[in-house]
């Protein structure tokens, strides 16, 4: 008689690993796999400079961070099932007025992935609805197709702002957002004069067909982006902007910053805040290859490692860091 | 015989009294009357914010203030000899790009009446290019015409932003400018809520139909204008805005403000700088009496006692003050 040795069925695991900030810490601990729809394993995930704001503890912020992720549906309608997304990072209420504008990214009532009371990507499982999600083509690697939230935050410029093709915009900063605006811009036919301190991080834009600024000019430009991340950049930018002119806002600082009303009204610039984008025109860009994002990826960490991932991605200088759910 | 006396023939009198700015006090003094073309006597003169500001020491103005002005020309091109006129203050190089596309209001080499070396008109006499003046109709009295410098002003906002007719605007502040601003949306078929500190100043434009606010709300409307003049105006302001929203700047503070950039990012509201206006409709409206400017004058004086004048102006919650030159 042979000696059959079967295995326990192995136990259904509901539970996950996932990044967690607390007190101004991340930690990675074991949590319940959460439940909604759908319910998405995630594969690769980015590290944002909101991410560090939330661990800076601006925010108020408690929970489990992470918006920009691709993944695959692991339960959900059908149609979505084992499908590679990325997701619209705003969960809206889809009844109010904003919602039926499609612009649910300023719903009232939203939560959102990772930053508003909904647990966020940096983890092993995060939920979405079914309405935020984009399948991602099989032509983009999940390093290119985790780009797609913050290419889309750089596209929303352009549906806020009407840049003509050919006119000169000057982008300031030379951080992860202000490379993809430059490419952004770009790669719809705008003359990109990149304003930065770093000549290595300004060669993924003029490789692009960036020019590269020296000292910012007085009152030159019609368009003028502030994506330097930093308290002096909107006044910089006010300062480069011509008269009846558009300074586009993209540095999101936690402090109140100090300007000069007299500087924006004499030459009656418009200043336009400028947040989340819409994910097709990104994914659209990502997949005709007109963003570099390659050489933007400049860590590569396991979510197990994810403390270790944020202090890299919090030096001085660092581009993106990825996070990884092997 | 009979003795005939004759006078001697009166001397071209070649001096004049003008108000006089220094070391942030204001003086009457005696000038050589201006050469320049056009000459035009001064007959009413208003008091502006902008003129305490230039006395206060702000923009290290020395000289002779005044822009806001009404007067009779008598030197000058033959077809303005003798009219009464208001002027447009900024004098631009009318052959530079901002002023073939008829914004020599931006001229980068534009000098400024009263404010931006060029004499102003707290004085017997001023100078303005024939290019830059308006007549005044006959159906308008001097204390109505000198309200058109501030209410083009008024009227710059409707150039700038597309307001709908039948649109709901916020105004903050019920000061001098407030106040016209609310008038001119009013006459332009606006729904005006009007948010101000002193009822009895409300009143004006409660007259005209403005709805008179209480608590500012919460991200509520679509427009508000600034114009309370203080530093804590363009937070509030914001902070009423809805989502997309739009918050005209029209309070010059000479500080810097801080503005929490959070505020202004996560709803993507646009800030635009509102200065002068076009003098044609703010003519328009005066002459038919869409502006009730009456009650807003709150004092009259002769030029030679402006700097008494000067101090009925800047008294808190003043409202117009006027210079005469009899």
């Amino acid at each position: 008689m042979q000696l059959v040795v079967l295995e326990p069925p192995p136990k259904s695991r509901e539970s996950m690993i996932a990044a967690y900030i607390e007190n101004g810490e991340v930690s990675v601990r074991e949590f319940p796999k959460p439940k909604g729809n759908a319910l998405i394993r995630m594969t690769t995930a980015g590290i944002c400079n909101t991410d560090l704001e939330l661990k800076a503890g601006y925010y108020g912020f408690q929970g489990i961070p992470g918006h920009e992720f691709v993944g695959v549906v692991e339960k959900g309608p059908a149609e979505w099932l084992g499908k590679r997304v990325a997701g619209e990072i705003n969960l809206a209420c889809r009844k109010c007025d904003w919602c039926q504008r499609g612009l649910g990214r300023h719903c009232p009532k939203r939560t959102v992935l990772g930053i508003v009371k909904h647990p966020g990507a940096f983890a092993e499982y995060l939920t979405l609805p079914a309405e935020n999600l984009h399948e991602v083509s099989k032509s983009l690697t999940d390093e290119e197709a985790v780009f797609t939230e913050p290419v889309a935050a750089a596209c929303e410029i352009l549906e806020q702002v009407k840049i003509p093709k050919g006119g000169d915009v000057a982008v300031l900063g030379d951080g992860k957002l202000g490379l993809l605006i430059g490419q952004v811009l770009l790669a719809n036919g705008i003359n990109v004069h990149q304003f930065g301190r770093h000549p290595e991080k300004l060669k993924i834009v003029k490789n692009r067909g960036a020019i590269i600024g020296k000292q910012p000019p007085k009152a030159k430009f019609e368009f003028v982006i502030d994506a330097t991340g930093s308290a002096e950049g909107l006044g910089v930018a006010i300062g480069m902007c011509r008269p009846r002119g558009t300074v586009v806002m993209k540095s999101t600082v936690h402090d109140k910053v100090a300007i000069d009303m007299a500087a924006v009204i004499v030459p009656e610039i418009t200043l336009i805040g400028s947040r989340c984008g819409r994910f097709a025109p990104a994914l659209k860009l990502l997949k005709d290859r007109k963003i570099d994002v390659h050489s933007m990826i400049q860590g590569d960490y396991e979510l197990k490692d994810a403390k270790e991932a944020f202090r890299h991605a919090a030096t001085k200088g660092t581009l993106k860091i990825l996070l990884r759910n092997k």
